[in-house]
């Protein structure tokens, strides 16, 4: 299973850009692959082709009305291991023995 | 005021690195700086320096013991905004019209 | 047509990784696909699903013998703007007047 | 030694920022570090501080008259190895034996 964390913003669209991120938030909520998001991106678990296929939509969405769009995506594959939208966390804060701020 | 959103990592320690992970967090939390932890990194809020301070403080007790480190930042400055570490997230879902997973 | 630049490698294979970074290197030169290989990573050029197409393969000949995988990809697509792996770098140098090391 | 590579644009100043950019490279080229141009970021190689120094100057002067920035970072830090601003690339030429494109 891999994590896959991404954000994907329009060049050219002016300073806020709310609204085409929010259609990307919008397909990933549909898409059924399980995801969290936070304030610099969302991270989205599931097989490497489930997690590039919702990527691959938002794409296909934002260049309908965007002529430049810039996207960093950032993979950790593990074999063998799922469920980490929630245990990555929660290994931390068994380490250290107290809540963090998630 | 500044997102910075990193994930630094030893390469060379085995697959599991959760103990160098937690070290980080450790900092992070006493830092005074505020913050997020998601699966994929940890996005703190602050001012250039102030960021760039933590994020070398962590780079420099990860040093001490691991040879080589990899580390990725994404950073988000925007004039005049600040509490957005609950703002960005709080938009989108407004904009939607629904709660999303956080 | 896009420009995607990634990096990949094993994380549980030792602090010296370039066994693994040379047999996508591999890949990516037999692709067909244009590419620049930078000290940090690989950029290529073509269209969405040709780019993500190359990456797909490069993780599927690690993850054959590795059980970990860290990948980062940055993406700028640009409608109509093709040849950009030459012509960004000429357009800053022509920017400034001089040549810039490469 | 570290290696960094990092890419900083300005969001809501239209859909082409090379203007921005080249000054940025204008700063690093200026800076005495020693860098390498691609056409996704630039990769500069030395001490933690020289190189933070390098992205905090162009930060300062993007910010002069750009209100939203967004600016990624990637570092690979290996004890004890310089110039690998070169040998990187060229230890993959050599396990396989053949030139790649640069």
């Amino acid at each position: 299973m891999v994590l896959l964390e991404f954000s994907m913003s329009p060049l050219g669209k002016g300073e806020s850009v709310g609204r085409y991120v929010s259609r990307s938030l919008d397909l990933i909520d549909k898409s059924g692959v399980d995801y969290r998001l936070n304030p610099m991106g969302t991270v989205i678990e599931g097989e490497w082709e489930e997690v590039i296929a919702v990527v691959t939509q938002c794409y296909e969405r934002m260049k309908k009305d965007c002529h430049r769009i810039s996207c960093t995506i950032k993979i950790d594959y593990r074999k063998g291991h799922a469920g980490r939208l929630g245990s990555k966390v929660a290994s931390v804060e068994k380490r250290l023995k107290r809540k963090l701020k998630v």
